[in-house]
């Protein structure tokens, strides 16, 4: 029985798709179906509803970003950590970006994905205080526990609004690029700037520079 | 002809509390009318529909948020100046919350309104850098000037942003108080955290224990 199984799957990355270029709300399963040359019969025997699509992707993103937010085992954490995380969450986030561009939505037709999310929101803000943690015990952060604890909780301010951000101040919700999103990414290293151990500054720098994008390309 | 401009202000003042109570996608011009006890033909007759009296709040905002965004002319910035700006700004957040809460929707449903708070938020961008680079002139941070424009940026998100944090990862939209939004400013201010000249330290220190509001208690 592997047809049945494959053709799941192919809705789950045609509605990816359809919802991160048109935008969820703009997206219905008939144009799913009909994008996927199969009938809404077909579509309705995989998925009940548009929400038990969304309720896939959500945890694929889910279980993806939460594969990413660890901390190494046995070793000190190092600069290059940082580098993969960032560029991890910015790939994340571009591969599932409809989410994040039309969250108060989904959230408000879905109790059930709302609850999920406040879990999630909690866990990642838990995992992003662990490893600020693991940048102070290796020396490449100076900070407190209050600071950490107010830094965490920015950056996953700021990698959740980032999206919502662009659309409010480009207007054309259509034009998210990658380069956009690695502005964002570049604004969470930011938050961390007057924070780093003068020992691990030139290897930060570089990362900064990897991932600056001009701000008049992000605000024309 | 004093009446009908008490009339007109009344409407504003109770759609105003309506929009912040209720979420402004749950009150319609008839309930504003009704809450008056005003016929929705006089309501029609000060506003054409609930999208003019939207407007003319997120006017009023926009220059109660402008007038906040001032250098001081002919002094140096002082750290009572930074404790003016976030009380200032909370104070306003806190008066148009609904705006804050159902932003995306707002300029959904009115290109014109979403136009314009584009313009604001440039306006607002290129006003937080002036006041930050200030503060830097003052002596009270130390940064260079791609750090005050990855932090004004990361401030207008946070500001902007925390509203719908908090009714993401609280779930109640309803339940907002005057002091998550504290904490909101606590965090505004924490992303200057690292950039604080030493011989600033102590005052900023003391408002920061005057904004802060524990993370158990906003996210329970």
């Amino acid at each position: 029985m592997a047809a049945p199984i494959k053709t799941r799957e192919r809705i789950v990355q045609a509605s990816l798709e359809l919802f991160n270029s048109q935008g969820e709300r703009n997206v219905t399963t008939n144009h799913i179906a009909a994008h996927l040359g199969i009938s809404p019969g077909n579509l309705y025997y995989h998925f009940r509803n548009k929400q038990a699509i969304i309720a896939e992707l959500f945890a694929a993103y889910e279980a993806r970003v939460d594969a990413i937010l660890r901390v190494p085992e046995g070793r000190a954490m190092t600069v290059e950590d940082k580098t993969f995380y960032l560029e991890a969450l910015l790939a994340e986030m571009w591969a599932y970006r409809f989410l994040h561009r039309d969250l108060e939505h989904l959230l408000d037709a879905d109790p059930e994905l709302a609850a999920r999310y406040r879990l999630f929101a909690r866990h990642c803000l838990s995992n992003a205080v662990v490893i600020y943690q693991g940048f102070v015990e290796a020396g490449i952060l100076l900070m407190d526990a209050a600071q950490i604890e107010a830094l965490a909780l920015n950056s996953w301010i700021i990698m959740t609004s980032w999206v919502r951000f662009l659309c409010t101040t480009r207007g054309d919700p259509g034009d998210l690029s990658e380069e956009l999103m690695r502005r964002g990414i570049y604004q969470v290293l930011a938050l961390e700037g007057g924070y780093t151990a003068p020992s691990a500054r030139a290897a930060v720098d570089t990362l900064y520079h990897k991932l600056h994008v001009p701000l008049e390309q992000v605000i024309p």
